[in-house]
């Protein structure tokens, strides 16, 4: 197992639609595994993207802050940053950028990562409230969302791409977060168009997947009535 | 990610559904990931079964051999044992076995490995017969098995189980492999009765998932068009 070509994930989207919303991870053991990376807080505590080393949070007033080594998460993925040059793209949308990614990568049946850095139009993130215990489940709490949009911005998208078969543990697809260059814009991408940018890219051939079998609701938790890939649909 | 708490798989049990069947890791190689394991050869040569460092294969003849480091395989298990006592059963069923062990562990919502030692009743175990290029699909290879059974033996069962959200990468609930202390006897096991014997229990909060990122045939495939829940039910 390389450095470089494993993804870390702790969690699964999975038990977040249930609402098992504690955070069974802190910020600092997340970043042993990895300098670049997504996530969400306990409770549903915002949108985070790591950078460089550095994990930001965008919370549900949009305010994006640097977080503690004690911070912790339900669900997150990251890894060490090595993204090759994959393409220059001028005026493409999210589906655009997406398909063009998965045909020039032909890396549909594995995970990897994309960077991209440059100018964003009509770009729109969301960022969830914190609830608190007991938590409800995804659906619920994520009615508890801020919508943020910017008509331009420049900044850096930090994707996950996952196949298919392994939707429910993770998003199968992508899952792009963003932050602004000037971080006061951020969150869990919705809708974007990029103006022009550069896109980096790098696979993985390990999954490293972490399950909370420290928490007691997760390991006690009957998934077999929670309709997963259903309740990810609607919330992603 | 410790040593013992980590489940390395190689491959996915989707990848055999549409006969994606070159062997893309070598034994040396997995045996660096664990001392304990079960996987299938290239072509479904078999079955694998390894126990304190020594792979066994079973042929479709019944045959048991221990296989070179050089021996492939397009999927696979291990891990390094460290199994602690969990119970001591007499004249439980696989079923028993199962449910028993679920409702012991605590530990449906994580990776967890069984190993019972003792005597088995009625047992009844199948392999694989090769096959080569071009590789038709896992229901129509896997007509070529052949069944082997035994009254009543003396032996090992190597058992993983997995979570029902993995499923599809991994076997969803247990898949149990066998061999004989006589090493006369083994294969994927399709029933027992367990006459008398201990079961040793390990569990896992960390799956390396490893895919073969290097074989083209695997990367360049379209699983959308597989029945994996399906094929997997069928042929497990």
């Amino acid at each position: 197992m390389s450095k470089y070509t494993t993804l870390y994930q702790h969690g699964t989207l999975a038990l977040l639609v249930p609402g098992l919303l504690d955070g069974t991870i802190t910020m600092g053991d997340l970043l042993k595994k990895g300098d670049t990376g997504i996530g969400t807080g306990e409770g549903l505590d915002g949108e985070l993207i790591i950078l460089d080393g550095k994990p930001y949070q965008v919370n549900a007033e949009g305010k994006v802050t640097v977080v503690s080594d004690k911070f912790t998460l339900p669900f997150a993925n990251s890894h060490f940053a090595r993204y090759a040059p994959l393409a220059e793209l001028e005026n493409v949308d999210q589906d655009d950028l997406n398909k063009q990614m998965l045909s020039l990568s032909r890396a549909e049946n594995t995970f990897f990562s994309l960077k991209v850095t440059g100018t964003f139009a009509d770009i729109k993130t969301r960022a969830v409230s914190k609830s608190k215990q007991p938590y409800k489940s995804l659906a619920e709490t994520a009615k508890n969302q801020s919508i943020f949009t910017r008509d331009k911005v420049t900044g850096t998208l930090i994707s996950y791409y996952s196949p298919q078969l392994f939707n429910g543990a993770a998003v199968g697809g992508f899952h792009h977060h963003f932050i602004s260059d000037d971080h006061k814009f951020g969150g869990h991408v919705l809708d974007f168009r990029l103006v022009k940018g550069e896109v980096g890219y790098q696979l993985f051939d390990t999954l490293e997947q972490h399950l909370p079998v420290n928490n007691k609701a997760y390991m006690a938790h009957d998934f077999t009535q929670d309709d997963i890939a259903g309740s990810i649909q609607a919330s992603e």
